[in-house]
């Protein structure tokens, strides 16, 4: 047989999946490789509740696609979003070009899910992507710095009051990181209030917070929480979120900081193809992540719904899209060399979250701890797998010092508005 | 004589001046004192150029003007815009409060001049703020990015095609810190483009680039910017910028990126005074830089205008701003202590200017040098000078990196609209 040349292969996302993919795939050199994705930086999602939490910087968790791919000359990277695939014509459709494929991986990733009520989103942010980290750093600033000069008492108590929406690993590490700076960071730096009398409220609507771990590790995760002044509401549904106030179950909270951290869907471009999704609009893949009906498209990561042996789609997280990443890769260099393809088997390494500065929750096959050995099991793992050998120093540099210090490097407001003489303010 | 208790001192800016006036101030508990920026961060300024050329991140430059003052206890620090000073009733008014005083440093600094066409700002913006700084950095990336897909050359043309528009320290380290990233940092991460065939040019009306130093200097950094690929254009008034192109006496160059560094004038303030103003807007000021008629207000910095011994203003630069802080605050001292005030003297430490990665000017009292060894003077002069422990070590790393590697981490493509299902960009 011969062998085939010049095979191109699309990969649209720079996340985890595309990122662990072109990695392998590079390596055949007679491959021509396209990453595309929307934003110019890969982004270590896990610790962008940091940057939001003023702990970390933008540039410590995200690297240029370009920087991590220069030095493999066969794949090229765009910066483009995508609208439309089209499996059929084995083309892709972005906003400023057209890409056609051999072999299309899709890991677009997930944004927020408001459930219908996408007009929440103006005052109560999710974070998904640098630009909403940003945003919710500034937000979070800013109510300090008002409630400083505040001299209505309802009005300060409302300033800082923050509600967080959703019990999930995010939840639940941004609504700790907040506790953690109210408690130590900010302490001794206001004059007429006390960052330490903040109120920060966890609201979830199911029965107990991070429900996707044992429940012991969730009670011990609330109670790490509640050290650090953060209150855990369960069974309370929110029903209305404006500028000033949320709305769960009959009470209503006077708040000025809301942030949405209570469910996910898939990317949109699900939507714009004829396929099979499920409820969170991810698209059902077969055991080799492929798509039904074309075996030269593959999804992965937070865009596909796969059913694990046990029945059961597997969850959202990183370690999931890294390993899907690699299989799909190795399946393709294996088709190539006219070897069969292998299902994907996820191996579960375990999942953890981290609460403050000091304490994390572990469960690794049965095996559950917490506290702080936990919380070192937790940074060690997390400073191994972000990508990029200087940010790994930085990131440990940044962290050893703000855990000896309490301080945040971080804490800056910076306008959206960067015009001088332009009229109209930008901010909310 | 009684000593007298409780005396306020107000001081509008975190700058320079009002930092190191501060310092001093506080170290007299009985002295009530009170910091007002627009900002919550304090800027190191002189390193801004490196935020935007995607050098250094935001974080590693400034520091929230409340963690730099929070151990001391007689500091308060307020966030607020200040509108108008009324010096015969000593009552500063802000956009959020009203502020008396006993004393009163102004020190607000400096914004950009367009001279009248402020119109431009929009497509020619400057570079004074964390904001401006970042707004730079994503309109650089994205034109590589959009170059990288665009198939029609003249357009291409344009998009490689900076312009900075000014020949002083700003301008040259601007485009100095451009020529640097494309020639060396860009050289391997484009496939269809050649990052090194950008064409830069700093456009200059006056006779020669970096007026305030030596001629010897002005031709030094010459030579040092066109290695870097940098077009120096003197003589060369800008009579027209669009979204597009930049008309430059009668030619006229297309180009997507315009950066104005063309010109300063002090804040605004001192519009809202009847006050003596020179032609950039500052505030005359007496030998003690008290403001005339009212010798408990202060005015220094970018916003005062200073006669020096030899008849000449004062240049708008950190080392007189860092010594008129530190003069008006031990004059502060000694009057309380009922001794006379001092005139002000300012001691000329020298001053320096950076091209790109390797090379600098330096001018010490008629002692001048340039190529390495002034860059590696301007690089520990910087350090050293830099606010806050923790920003020495992490700039020294990613210096030292940045140094080593020729990678930029900061490289950041940051969308300025954060939300997924608002209508609108706000991107330009």
């Amino acid at each position: 047989m011969h062998t085939v040349n010049s095979k191109c292969v699309l990969v649209v996302g720079g996340g985890f999946v595309g990122m662990n993919a072109v990695k392998i795939l590079s390596r055949k050199k007679n491959l021509k490789i396209t990453v595309v994705d929307r934003c110019n930086h890969h982004l270590f999602q896990p610790l962008l509740y940091q940057v939001a939490a003023a702990g970390l910087s933008p540039a410590e968790i995200a690297v240029p696609i370009r920087s991590l791919l220069s030095d493999k000359s066969n794949v090229r990277v765009v910066q483009d979003e995508i609208k439309n695939v089209n499996p059929a014509e084995r083309v892709v459709l972005g906003k400023n070009g057209k890409y056609s494929y051999d072999y299309l991986i899709l890991a677009a990733g997930a944004t927020h899910n408001y459930f219908g009520n996408e007009d929440w989103e103006i005052n109560a942010p999710g974070l998904k992507t640098l630009s909403q980290a940003t945003e919710i750093r500034r937000r979070i600033m800013t109510v300090f710095e008002k409630a400083e000069i505040e001299e209505d008492a309802e009005e300060r108590k409302k300033l800082l009051t923050f509600v967080v929406v959703g019990g999930g690993p995010t939840g639940v590490e941004l609504a700790g990181a907040i506790g953690e700076m109210t408690r130590f960071t900010l302490a001794r730096d206001f004059r007429s209030i006390d960052p330490k009398l903040t109120r920060i409220i966890l609201v979830e609507a199911g029965p107990r917070i991070l429900s996707g771990f044992h429940e012991v590790l969730s009670s011990m995760a609330t109670r790490d929480l509640e050290s650090l002044g953060v209150q855990v509401w369960t069974e309370s549904p929110v029903s209305k979120i404006s500028s000033d106030a949320v709305t769960v179950g009959s009470e209503k909270i006077s708040s000025a900081t809301v942030l949405w951290a209570a469910g996910v869907k898939a990317s949109s471009i699900g939507d714009s193809m004829k396929v099979d999704l499920d409820q969170q609009g991810r698209i059902k893949v077969k055991k080799d992540l492929s798509l039904p009906g074309y075996k030269e498209v593959f999804v992965a990561g937070d865009q596909a719904c796969f059913i694990d042996k046990n029945g059961e789609s597997l969850p959202s997280i990183a370690p999931v899209a890294m390993q899907q990443g690699k299989h799909i890769a190795r399946n393709i260099l294996d088709e190539l060399n006219s070897k069969p393809r292998k299902p994907f088997s996820y191996l579960d390494k375990g999942q953890m979250a981290t609460i403050g500065r000091k304490r994390a929750i572990v469960e690794v096959r049965g095996f559950r701890f917490g506290g702080f050995i936990a919380w070192v099991a937790w940074l060690f793992i997390h400073i191994f797998y972000l990508s990029g050998f200087k940010n790994r120093i930085v990131v440990l540099v940044q962290w050893a010092y703000s855990y000896f210090s309490f301080a945040r490097g971080a804490r800056l407001i910076i306008d959206r508005n960067w015009r001088s003489f332009g009229k109209g303010k930008q901010n909310q």
